[in-house]
């Protein structure tokens, strides 16, 4: 394999391939259930239809022709500047290389050139959730509220705020 | 005009009328933006042309053939029991005769009928709103989340979440 085809690239316009890889990259971790998966592939069918109509953005990372992560997320409406990640998520086999990093640089920076000043992340407060929660925390992002019972008895709703505009560590994917 | 012209009657099916009034009873009060009437116009015709299968439930108001007050609420994607109230409003010159505490009530219980066990509410933490975050303080609704400047500089978030299954007087107005 060349050297660039093994170089990541980030894409945000979707191919219609991704919803299939989405439901894949979901599916390889454990901790998205059946009906999150569905409404995951919904987003990015969503947007396959609607294109820059859709209130969904997403983002793809590809290296050698596959797709191993993705992000998801949208501006807030009727907020001046605040957006929403819904969705960031890294082929199980290729977490803690750094993916899920080179991605939500992006996804900040991407926000930041449409003026967005604020990022909400939305994660669960189970232990199972706790390397997201670790993520976000060493992404600057601050724990700003605390949901109990939320989701279900026992499992909380954490949030995360991640100030943009401020100087961050850029990776050099490419997106098309 | 007759004792039963004057009794409030509250209802679930919606009207053709009712986006017209929404935009009336919202208009009234002068908290809000020309942008968020219009989402709530749009709420309530999303409701109209997809019937019981829109995600939005709606319960309004009348009195004398005139809609005086509405809410709109729904269940919150990907949670057991947890639901959202997007708008209760009341026209103006009838607020202070207890149109919101009747409506809240029956919201209440619709929910709970549902199997709901938590109503999260969202509102503004400008000066302006004092009045809207007394009201829900009054009603048992404990705030238990703020987001600084999160519709706009200045402009902060506040949650209110109200525990629901709890023993609460409900009004005697009728749903059709």
């Amino acid at each position: 394999m060349s050297a660039k085809a093994d170089s990541l690239r980030l894409r945000s316009t979707p191919r219609s391939s991704d919803p299939d890889s989405v439901e894949r990259i979901l599916g390889s971790n454990r901790l998205f259930s059946a009906e999150e998966i569905t409404v995951a592939r919904e987003l990015v069918e969503d947007r396959i239809v609607e294109g820059s109509r859709s209130e969904y953005h997403l983002l793809f990372a590809d290296r050698g022709g596959e797709t191993l992560a993705f992000a998801c997320f949208g501006s807030v409406p009727l907020t001046r500047s605040s957006w929403d990640l819904y969705w960031i998520a890294v082929e199980h086999s290729h977490r803690g290389r750094g993916l899920g990093s080179r991605l939500l640089a992006k996804v900040e920076t991407l926000i930041e050139a449409r003026g967005g000043e604020r990022l909400y992340i939305e994660t669960s407060g189970r232990p199972d959730y706790e390397d997201t929660r670790r993520f976000y925390e060493s992404h600057r992002c601050q724990r700003v509220a605390e949901y109990p019972d939320f989701y279900a008895p026992g499992d909380d709703k954490v949030v995360f705020m991640r100030r943009l505009r401020e100087p961050h560590a850029e990776g050099p994917g490419r997106v098309d």
